[in-house]
């Protein structure tokens, strides 16, 4: 019988989760939730349901996996939801993950729950990525680079500036840092120096536009602290040449071993994705077939990637993945 | 209380993970086997005994790893010891590891004790980057690259040939090969075409370079499928320049998501390793913390890396984890 599922939040994430599992043969997505009315939400087959109605359906879903934003609707619904259903979600507000976690563990324990938290690649493969690394390498130091990538925060934040219509903000990772870094140097290096930031702006007719690259510039927390480099572009160049969502990155650690620590060694576990939110759709899917499979042995609580095996994660057979992948 | 290591086998993976161990102040090792006179076995701290006398310490040692070859010793020794130690080892023969695990399982299984086997980069390391990345990405191929690093078993093979006094193999990624398989094109490749060997030989005053060179290139199995180039020089130039054994390469993965595939995604991983056999006791020391908590959880019988929660391998606590690393 395959793995049910239901899809709580159907925006980028929810429509990708819903593609993820049509590519796995052991799991169905048995509904969509949504706030909207069901019968304005187009899905790709799944049927669609009101938000409310979740809790009518507790023995038709294996595992509900939560679609929607860090800032506000996860920190909310997955505590809520983890009474009552096995989930999963991509909480990614790195500072406020131990006490997402620990909210979520009351409930999902309240509930004889398994909750898994803060899936995706960072946090999530990149986070495994790291343990494993600083694991094998304990006397080293890792970096973890973002991009080539699209920020949607930061291109929002252009947005807001008055006489913007349209931007794409790019987040590069500095060559000449991550080329460092691979020498087993271990460099400090300040935010400037590891990335840099590529605008790409449709201004309104008739805007400011040096105030705008100032504003933008000058921007606290968001780019005063980078090396910014903008370009306005008409809205039709926009829209073919920066369209797409990708996003990727790197995580490089170096370590040394040996009687005076005279051998480097360098683990890097890298990304390059078309599409941020469909990748992590597919992580999240992937780490709902194991959530189901650790609910089965009796596992309770809020759990994160670093407690799951990672045999749970592949629908291969135990002998087949000796044989194919050991 | 440290967690107490047996090595047995002192060769270099041995004397590796002495020094891992020493790295790790949560662990110790308690004793050295070897099948040599204990009085001629120069360790860098760490007490000797024969190994016979392993049997007389199963109180003592929490977790033997055993540091002997794939070949000959491990089919053995591994087995024989599951029954009466927590064992960890690196079988890396491939083609025979549902064999040796089955070996293993029974004897583990019989004296209640658990065992990990091929554990190392690959198997290993590389493995698990296979296993995530093919779950994540179910509609997708993967490759393995190795090198560029020295292959012991390809050095050791040209050292036989008459009128060969020293040698030194090297294997190497073909990079255009690396770069098509990263377009996610998923191309079919030859041996041939993945990788290419360059050896480094220093032949005995008056032997017949060119007949040298061809028994090389023709060798069945180790070179007669590769594009190989043979190097004649002499013996000071091989101690100076290739007197090390790094060794490293690459696990990628491509695969595509979306309603038709049309997002293509590239998941890398790689190592560059100055010491094979220092990356690889570390790998070794790692899963055996993780094994004594694995032990300690109640798991008997043979596992492998796919089933060990990465949270095990961590000398960090959880929350320390979850706060720094997720």
């Amino acid at each position: 019988m395959a793995i049910r599922i239901g899809i709580y939040g159907y925006g980028n994430l929810g429509r990708g989760v819903e593609l993820a599992v049509k590519q796995r043969k052991d799991m169905e997505v048995v509904g969509v939730f949504t706030r909207r009315d069901p019968n304005t939400v187009q899905t790709y087959g799944a049927p669609v349901f009101f938000t409310d109605d979740a809790l009518k359906m507790t023995d038709k879903i294996d595992v509900m996996i939560l679609c929607g934003g860090s800032s506000t609707d996860l920190p909310k619904q997955t505590p809520f939801l983890a009474e009552y259903f096995n989930v999963v979600d991509s909480f990614d507000t790195h500072a406020k993950i131990p006490e997402h976690f620990k909210n979520v563990d009351e409930q999902a324990k309240k509930g004889g729950k398994t909750a898994l938290i803060s899936v995706g690649w960072d946090p999530g493969t990149f986070s495994l990525a790291r343990l494993y690394a600083g694991a094998f390498l304990p006397d080293g130091k890792d970096y973890t680079f973002w991009g080539k990538g699209v920020s949607q925060g930061h291109s929002d934040a252009i947005r807001r500036i008055d006489g913007v219509q349209d931007a794409k903000q790019y987040t590069i990772p500095v060559e000449s840092a991550v080329e460092l870094v691979r020498t087993g140097k271990n460099p400090d290096l300040t935010t400037r120096e590891k990335h840099e930031r590529e605008c790409f702006v449709v201004a309104k007719d008739g805007a400011d536009k040096e105030r705008i690259e100032r504003e933008i510039k000058t921007m606290p927390n968001y780019f005063a602290d980078y090396n910014t480099t903008v370009h306005f572009i008409p809205q039709e160049e926009l829209n073919e040449k920066h369209g797409g969502l990708p996003h990727g990155g790197v995580v490089i650690r170096t370590g040394a071993t040996g009687e005076k620590n005279e051998n480097k060694h360098v683990i890097e576990y890298s990304l390059k994705l078309d599409s941020n939110s469909e990748f992590t759709s597919s992580v999240l899917v992937t780490f709902a077939r194991a959530l189901y499979r650790m609910n089965a042995d009796g596992v309770v609580g809020c759990k994160t990637v670093f407690d799951v095996p990672p045999i749970y994660l592949s629908d291969k057979s135990r002998e087949e993945v000796i044989a194919s992948l050991l």
